[in-house]
């Protein structure tokens, strides 16, 4: 998989791809993170990439040529996706990382202060993805949201110990509860059933757990795949 | 506003407070930014921070003890939140970004790999925070969005020619498009209402704007904006 990061901070998408997970992958040649710098296309003595919005108000908007013609420097891909991250996009779920983890190629556009001038949209016609209903600073932590997310569905990046199948959502509920050592920790236990290696009895178990927990902290999960459970 | 981020890459914080508003936030002295390793709590030679979970299953589990042990050695202020970044937790939204921007210390505690010990939970009962229902290689990016989020809503981190209220979501609704120079870019002009100078026609266009975009991308915003706005 190849992400390609448009953005004014290639430092700050550079820097959290050398930790964990991520390093592993782009060091064992699952994934690649190229950036480019709109501020690189721009065509003033300046580097200017910014100005003053039309009809007024607080902020600067980002210009559309710079953006523009650093987009059409990218190289793309056959089976190639371009996504905006914005908080006016669909937001980001399981399933859509899902969908995202089947192409060759994802070139996203990070957006910093006011925005984007609407040019961009009217050019490039990205999937616009929101990572939630909240604002930031500018797309970048978003984007690498994504790189993450997206990363850990594609085979080769979660090494043997971990998986990705036992995650929350994978099946429509949240993950029951994990314990390691010690047994006993300040006077509390780890449940008796996870000791007793008895493999269908630690599954009812958890299966309960995950249940329960889904009802009690997100009711609206628990509705749906209750929903599911009975259709199918 | 101080934040104390508890997590196994502390560089990994680090590095992104160097860039951009967060930069300026911290140099101006309106947050700060403090991380804890609980890998520095560890009891054994080889600081091991995770272990198998009880009960058999793939990856792995971290542990009781360092966590428990680093969240105690953080210094708590009397205005104090402490809240666990997990898929499990409460969708992160401007009204909990609002909620949290209203405390002096915000606590965050930063999985990795496969989960917490259950004990951990127990134990320290922070809140839970989600930024959405996708999964994460750790709780590092999550912060970061946790504190982009926040420091917005603080006096002093946006300069005067940023602004807040003028964001998605704000006012219930998406932002409106905004256009900067050129006035012509690629045949696409600058819509002729931004250019003549009549505000109250400038206000009555955004206004519009904003509401068409949130029926169209989300119409679930506009329903309970639409809500809102015939009972008020």
């Amino acid at each position: 998989m190849k992400f390609n990061v448009l953005t004014l901070f290639p430092e700050m998408i550079e820097d959290s791809c050398k930790y964990s997970i991520l390093k592993r992958a782009v060091d064992a040649g699952v994934i690649s993170v190229e950036t480019v710098n709109p501020r690189d296309f721009t065509l003033d003595k300046h580097k200017k990439v910014d100005d003053t919005p039309y009809g007024g108000g607080a902020g600067m908007v980002l210009m559309a040529q710079p953006y523009v013609d650093a987009y059409e420097s990218v190289e793309k891909l056959d089976n190639s996706i371009t996504v905006m991250l914005s908080p006016q996009g669909e937001p980001l779920n399981d399933k859509l990382v899902n969908e995202l983890s089947s192409y060759d190629q994802i070139i996203m556009l990070c957006g910093h202060y006011e925005g984007f001038d609407e040019r961009i949209r009217d050019i490039i016609s990205p999937k616009e993805i929101s990572l939630g209903d909240f604002v930031l600073t500018g797309g970048e932590l978003p984007s690498l949201c994504l790189i993450d997310a997206v990363s850990r569905k594609i085979e080769g990046t979660l090494g043997k110990i971990e998986s990705a199948d036992d995650d929350s959502f994978a099946n429509g509920l949240l993950e029951y509860p994990h314990y390691t050592k010690p047994r006993e920790y300040r006077g509390l236990k780890v449940p008796e059933v996870l000791l007793n290696g008895n493999h269908k009895e630690i599954n009812e178990f958890r299966a309960k757990k995950s249940i329960e927990r889904t009802k009690i902290k997100r009711p609206d999960l628990y509705k749906l795949w209750l929903e599911q459970n009975n259709n199918s």
